[in-house]
């Protein structure tokens, strides 16, 4: 099941790492060990081999079979190991032209280069050491991430900061093997139980952090996909006008007359530098008609679904509180953080006393009420505010390490297993041979996470998701 | 009107010179008298002030205020005046992401950098005299060039072949003025009439090398959006069938039914380097039916425009050669070179040599016949010759001066008008104080392309144009 992936490929690759399209410039790179020598077949300056690393020049880029001038441009060396790959490595800086960014291509591919597969490059620099596997993986992150919060954990995982904690797990579940094995050698002794209690301790250790990151998925997941809030209520409550409040736009169809809204409408806003993806959905009221029906079973499901549950209420009508009450509070998952929006108080300035009475009877313990007029905008950053507090994605950040993969949760839910079996094997004074092979199986899990174990198709499957050129 | 645009600029500008969108990597290019120290205020690593020019190296980039790391990266210094500016300039090569290529120019424009607006990098190569303002205006047609030939007369130009054919007509002008003054000094003496015939020779070249000038726009204008190719015919002889296969996609809607395409219907494909610009029209035919007799019109003012046209006829069908004839003759531009191309010659084995002779007397002298299946394909790759061929664009390539720029053309027209008023003052005898005027006034009208004379708003035109960043 292992493979060893640390050999350097005799290939020479080569891709425009540029997003693709129409620029002031486009770049062009080139790694593996012929780099130098095939870029320097097209190049008109001094010679690329004479250049120390780190060196970038002005020249004229030719294709060697017509001779015809394909751009003038910079050239930057990077000799291997001090380059991204490992590898001897060239960039091309050229004019971000199509013809000129095809063609390149097409002189460096007739020069020996093959074209570079989806995240070849950083699959590259894991191959030469360069980075681990979790660490390799958070590039293709960093550069999918499109906010603070999901930027901060990619790049805290780029950092290594997730591989460092994983080796001190490592490190500890080593320490249990070495306490093991004293144990079996002072086992005629009687020394057993005093070393098994602290064998019991150190695995109930690693047991905490592994569950703990495991944990963390939810809330990673959250903050790379969009943290999931949907927003309920009775029929004319206003939840299309505060979905549209919320985007800044005219996402969703908004109309006096109930029953507007069916499908769940769905878009993405950043506030306060994470992600929410907000899901309006069909009211919740009794009636016949079998397209609303359906349309409310899908709002009781984005509920179930959510992290976050905008309950939105109509401050000029009581019954719009307690009409869906029960349906709601029902579907809730238990980690829904529910925020009622008490909606519509540009109208309604006599209703609230008595709303607000009915709702604290109502409501789980938890759950924030705010109060906001969606069709003026009145109280909206006191509801962003309230939306991005429960979120829980301010306290992640300054944590550091948390999994935003479901690669690595799975590996984790897998680690936090054995080594469950090696707590329990340890309390039920197993021989320490058996637990032996739920601490190898610990460790591989862990192990599966930075690519110490490995094999090619799990790499080509984390690398096909990458762009092409990195 | 003249206006001295060589002052260095006091700010530091920057942008994302690279396309939009998420890539490998985004490269943000500053530049101007703080670009050194701005950049340096962002970074962690060898200090970019001790850096020498052309030097790449690995460091973090931090927001300022925050302290927070933006992402790690490569600059790249080029202090003036070696740079494509003129100025000290620093490229940061980072992760392509949205977040991070946002972040970074906010936290440049917080230390200090103002954004660049569209080609103001390039209009400061000009400013700073790196490059004329043809050279400049070239850049962008490189930069937009999406096929060989294109890219060749951009490139010709931005390396300077055009600037230099102007410098040289130039000092032809010069020289005029030199011996006009010759003259006036040696007027008592009575040698002007040697000197006077010498004028006019030396006038006339110039006439002549300007107006070829101007006239080569027709073929730059074509290349550079792509040469109109009007597809013309009789109703029902395979017209959209051509379009459809010449596009290798279903364009048009194809029927057996006359008169099916009434709007013409326009789109471009490469051939051989060269961008064309193919227009489906309505079949020409007598028909009382009032959209069709619009669509009618409208053929026949595509065919005026062209500068190719296909003259489809079927070959199952004599008559279909005869019918429209007067018309689509009548209609031909006097530059537009007629292809006939006899169609369904799958089907028609015996029609042939009959409608051969009939062409024969109807064509004019230089036309051209192919026989095709437009169905089938069968005589594709011969007409796709022949029509690369009667665009005339192989020649102008090996040229490589040719006009694609409208602002260049009218110059040009201009600068072809003044020089034929000196050559009839010369012929007329009108006094050499007159003639200098005109002189200069065509030397004025050369200036006006390579930008030695012009104003502020004439540069803000041609380089809003730009993309930003280049």
């Amino acid at each position: 099941m292992t493979t060893d992936n640390k050999t350097l490929s005799d290939e020479t690759i080569c891709a425009i790492s540029t997003p693709q399209g129409v620029g002031g410039i486009a770049v062009a790179r080139i790694s593996g060990p012929r780099a130098i020598e095939i870029a320097d077949s097209l190049w008109r300056g001094t010679p690329l081999t004479s250049f120390p690393s780190h060196k970038a020049a002005l020249g004229h880029i030719i294709d060697p079979d017509s001779g015809e001038e394909i751009d003038t441009g910079v050239a930057t060396l990077f000799r291997g190991p001090r380059s991204f790959t490992g590898e001897d490595t060239v960039e091309l800086s050229v004019h971000g032209s199509l013809w000129i960014q095809a063609e390149l291509l097409k002189a460096l591919i007739k020069q020996g280069c093959v074209m570079a597969r989806p995240g070849e490059f950083t699959r590259r620099a894991f191959a030469n050491g360069r980075m681990d596997l979790a660490e390799a993986e958070a590039v293709a992150d960093v550069i999918a991430a499109s906010t603070r919060a999901a930027h901060r954990l990619a790049a805290s995982q780029m950092r290594g900061d997730f591989s460092r904690r994983l080796a001190g797990l490592r490190d500890k579940l080593l320490d249990i093997s070495a306490l093991l094995e004293l144990e079996l050698d002072f086992s005629e002794e009687e020394v057993e139980f005093a070393s098994r209690s602290r064998l019991i301790e150190l695995a109930t250790e690693i047991k905490s952090e592994v569950t703990r990151l495991a944990d963390s998925f939810a809330t990673g997941n959250a903050i790379r996909n969009g943290v999931p809030v949907a927003i309920v209520g009775d029929t004319n409550a206003g939840k299309s006008t505060l979905l549209n409040r919320l985007l800044s736009h005219d996402r969703a169809i908004v109309s006096d007359i109930r029953g507007t809204t069916r499908d769940t409408i769905e878009d993405t806003m950043e506030i306060g530098g994470t992600l929410f993806r907000f899901i309006d959905t069909a009211g919740i009221r009794e009636t016949d008609d079998p397209v609303e029906n359906l349309g409310i079973e899908r709002s009781i499901r984005a509920l179930a679904d959510s992290r976050i549950a905008l309950w939105v209420v109509d401050a000029t009508d009581n019954e719009s509180a307690i009409r869906p009450a029960e349906n709601i509070i029902n579907a809730l998952a238990p980690d829904t953080r529910l925020i009622v929006v008490v909606n519509k108080i540009d109208i309604a300035s006599g209703h609230r006393p008595q709303l607000n009475d009915l709702l604290a009877d109502l409501l789980p313990q938890d759950s924030i009420i705010t109060e906001i007029s969606a069709a003026t905008g009145k109280g909206l950053p006191e509801l962003q505010a309230a939306i991005v507090e429960a979120s829980g994605t301010g306290a992640v950040a300054s944590d550091g390490v948390t999994v935003t993969n479901a690669r690595h949760y799975e590996a984790l839910t897998h680690a936090a297993d054995s080594i469950g079996r090696v707590i329990d094997g340890l309390r039920s004074n197993l021989s320490g041979d058996f637990i032996a092979q739920d601490l190898r199986e610990t460790i591989h899990h862990l192990g599966e996470i930075t690519g110490t174990v490995t094999t090619p198709d799990i790499l080509a499957t984390i690398f096909s998701r990458f762009c092409i050129g990195k």
